[in-house]
């Protein structure tokens, strides 16, 4: 049985998933003994222990100029030691374009069965991947678990499905009859889904492999060679997805430079020099506006970004404010408010919310609202793992800065004993009151556990202001909490003209951060916060041609 | 029965047609009698003349701040003398503004069956804007009905075809239930194709209405407001178009301006001040390569161009020399080489081309083909309205310049008595033989009647150069001629690399230069030839986004 035969169940599940958008997930989320084996997590975590201090060998690219690593665990503040294989630009190049060749002349059944082999390899490391996120970005088990792991290979495999299903939608070969009258005109034509070429994926510190594998699956299934750029700080949670790819293509005879790794330094960064080689025509970036921003005016190139944005919760009328105060203070306290879906900026009448109990003041939402994040925090079951690490130490610096912002704060930010890892750079969020005509304080995103409590004249200016942030400056998420009807449709429609979705009256175990892959669009592409969307039609399209030749049928 | 009933069948034909990819044509493309009736032609023509020298009257745009028209017809070199109203670039942007948020909220199936109403009713009009095309292009009268008339409805049918699918490619609304272990989360989600904005649509002026209805159509069926802004050259056939439109959304009691005319001059244009316009989110353009890559550098904007090409033909074996030097003759004198299809770079072996006969010289294939090119000319029944007249005076001050190029004039351009129009601008192809090596010749388009006959060390040279062109320049159409199947797949597949459709041995009634709606994807949008293709999905779904909104269901 061909890999593609073997996977094809799959394949048709996701395809159809992709168009129910009901809930589908083909790998589970749960890190349950029960599902993955009683042996599954020390396995994985003895892996990751073992691959500490050491070079990570078992890509295969061979004939590195030296071996490099510069990760760090966020929980420990040490190093981690691994290094990885180090190859200039141009021989990166060269291997993906020789690769070129071989991949896009792969049938595109033979790719797909590929590409799900691999995911199936990979689900057996998915507690190893784990431990490596956990220990890159700084997010808690649970998170690392389900983002790097299954959630990160289900977008993985909603990319195949998407690029599968796009590369069907027109025949490779049909006969054009013409009547002209006395006489037909006969052409056989045939239309080829021609790949565009080297492919960069340059990936973010904080989601490694979620993040990028949509990128490197959607070049992949269309033909395309993928050069991986992961972030300098957070190489191990994709090394090993680039790791079994490569495996599986060379199990079936294809050459593993189809996908590279393609490993740099802050000191030393590639990602401009191999996005700007002119034999480089499809680039992935996830990270900062202004990298993705040059990104996006390079020309010649089709570029899929993920930049910043500066999310928002409009909040009008509830039906139980302790309810709608602990989902929010769960959204900006998990993960350290690190998430490109975590909200930052809160618009509230100055007037109140909205109660059936009579209008809760603008102050005593705020009270409410501090008291959940706090209590969360200090839940010794609970905080240290929603919370985490802090990636990067700019983020706690930032959010130090943050308190000291023209207007009250309603809660400092200040650390926490994580049990297990006495030395984990920690940062609880800050909320800070700002008044809706200091624009200026608002206009960015500020990156990390930060909350701005902005006091709006009404819903209505409100609104405006959501729109306006996600118009000029992107926005990824929106919560908006309204019990009228009429105010829900204008938020809907207004932000819709933003591009950006909107999560109505969230409450219980669902949050404004989570978007599940098969359902949700990931970033609308839409609005300054990217250019691309997990994963509508265009993601994929535009990593090939349609190209048609026709000859006149022999008589 | 609503408009989307009424014309439902034809929809439902244009989709399958979009993915069979045999042959479809909704609107007949002879100007026969016995299908447009018996008056239809002289109506038609009396139309066009009596709407000479007036005010172009029938657009539902109140209140220009002038009439301008610059109209003249390369048949008597004398203008037009009709005058369309102006207006300035903010009050058109004003206008389409108010206009989008009617639109955006027409459903899918209203604007699709407004839409294809407005094609039923420019039928009544073919001959009317067949006289138009004829005396703004200087198109024959044959190409001037079919590529203005029927077959540009067939190509506006393709992208409202093209775009109503795309539309209904998700849900609009589905139950997310996940189950959680004890409980479900369950959430009602639903996605809205939200419209990107106004749309800008810059027409060319050789085709006038073939090169700009897909944008249009495209735009408008995806709720974006149009403003078109044709060639000052060639404004009364897209002016009938639009002005149908307007028709057919008046009396559906909608706001006219939801698609508007604006008409400039060659020394007061606007296509810039629009092009910019913040509100401008869409632009479609067809032109020269300056502007059309000046456009596809503004950030925020999603542009559409077909820019120009080099297009070659590559001559390797034929079964019949006689055949191929009389289809390539027809396709150089087909509306005087002003075809964006029509080829230039004509590659050839200086030993020759095999034939079944033993090889053909390059010399005497060069003297047949002239040969060729003079007989067609000189055939008074055909050589006028194969060739029709010459646009723009500048092309043929470049045909003349071209006979000057270092290399031997194979055949010189003349001039030849038009029957109807004695005053006619005209020009026959110039042929001049050019040494491979000397690039910086053919590196370029040289638009109009002129023909390169490039003389190659062997055909893999051919194959190398055409690729090489196609790449750096742009190429729409490429002829390649060849018995030997593994010379045809290497074309075939060197060519695809290079995004251009392979036209492969014709001969008879069919030629490289014609491209077939619902078949043939005019340009790949894969080279510097244009960015865009009619119509792949990514043509339509550029135009607006996928946004998603959900909240839990209500227990």
């Amino acid at each position: 049985m061909s890999l593609f035969e073997k996977h094809k169940p799959l394949l048709e599940q996701a395809i159809d998933a992709l168009h129910a958008r009901t809930f589908y997930a083909a790998f589970p989320e749960a890190p349950a003994p029960a599902v993955y084996g009683e042996s599954a997590d020390s396995n994985g975590k003895e892996k990751f222990q073992n691959a500490l201090g050491k070079k990570f060998d078992e890509l295969l690219q061979p004939n590195p100029t030296g071996w490099i690593g510069r990760e760090e665990s966020p929980y420990t503040q040490d190093a981690l030691g691994i290094t990885y294989p180090v190859f200039t630009p141009d021989v990166l190049v060269e291997r993906a374009t020789a690769a070129f060749h071989v991949w896009r002349k792969v049938s595109v059944t033979d790719r797909t069965g590929i590409l799900l082999e691999s995911l199936a390899r990979i689900k057996e490391r998915f507690f190893e991947i784990a431990y490596a996120t956990m220990h890159t970005t700084g997010q808690g088990y649970m998170m690392a678990f389900q983002a790097s792991g299954p959630h990160a290979a289900d977008r993985a495999l909603e990319a195949i499905a998407a690029g599968y299903e796009e590369l069907q939608r027109y025949p490779s070969a049909a006969l054009w009859d013409k009547p002209m009258g006395k006489f037909n005109i006969q052409l056989n034509k045939e239309w080829r889904a021609v790949p565009k070429g080297i492919s960069v994926v340059i990936g973010c510190s904080t989601f490694p492999t979620w993040n990028s594998v949509t990128g490197i699956y959607g070049s992949l299934i269309t033909g395309n060679p993928v050069i991986v750029k992961p972030h300098p700080g957070a190489v191990l949670p994709i090394a090993i997805f680039v790791s079994e790819i490569q495996h599986v293509l060379k199990a079936n005879n294809l050459d593993p430079n189809i996908c590279q790794l393609a490993v740099d330094t802050i000191e030393q960064p590639i990602a401009k020099v191999l996005a700007e080689h002119p034999s480089v025509k499809l680039i992935d970036f996830t990270g900062n506006s202004v990298f993705g921003s040059y990104l996006e005016t390079l020309q010649g190139k089709t570029v899929f970004t993920e930049k910043t944005g500066v999310n928002s919760v409009i909040l009008d009328s509830v039906d139980d404010a302790d309810k709608v105060a602990a989902n929010l203070a769960f959204s900006v306290n998990l993960y350290s408010g690190q998430m490109c879906t975590a909200p930052q900026n809160f618009y509230i009448p100055a007037a109140g919310i909205k109660t059936p109990s009579g209008t809760l003041s603008f102050d005593d939402f705020a009270q409410k609202f501090a008291d959940n994040i706090s209590s969360l925090v200090d839940n010794p079951k609970a905080g240290p793992y929603v919370l985490g690490a802090v990636q990067n130490q700019k983020t706690s610096e930032r959010v130090l800065e943050a308190e000291k912002l023209p207007g009250k704060v309603w809660l400092k930010s200040r650390s926490f004993e994580n049990p297990m890892f006495k030395n984990a750079r920690v940062a609880t969020p800050v909320v800070v009151e700002v008044d809706a005509g200091k624009k200026d304080i608002f206009s960015k995103e500020l990156f990390g556990p930060i909350v701005l409590l902005i006091k709006t004249k009404d819903t209505n200016q409100s609104i405006a202001l959501a729109q306006e942030m996600a118009l000029r400056h992107g926005a990824i998420s929106c919560g908006a909490y309204t019990t009228d009807a009429v105010v829900r449709e204008k938020i809907a429609d207004e932000m819709s003209l933003a591009a950006t979705p909107v999560s109505f009256n969230l409450t219980g175990g669902i949050y404004m951060n989570q978007n599940a892959a098969f359902s949700d669009f990931h970033v609308t592409g839409g609005n300054p916060a990217g250019n691309a969307s997990f994963t509508n039609p265009d993601y994929v399209t535009k990593r090939f041609t349609w190209v048609g030749h026709r000859e006149p049928v022999k008589l």
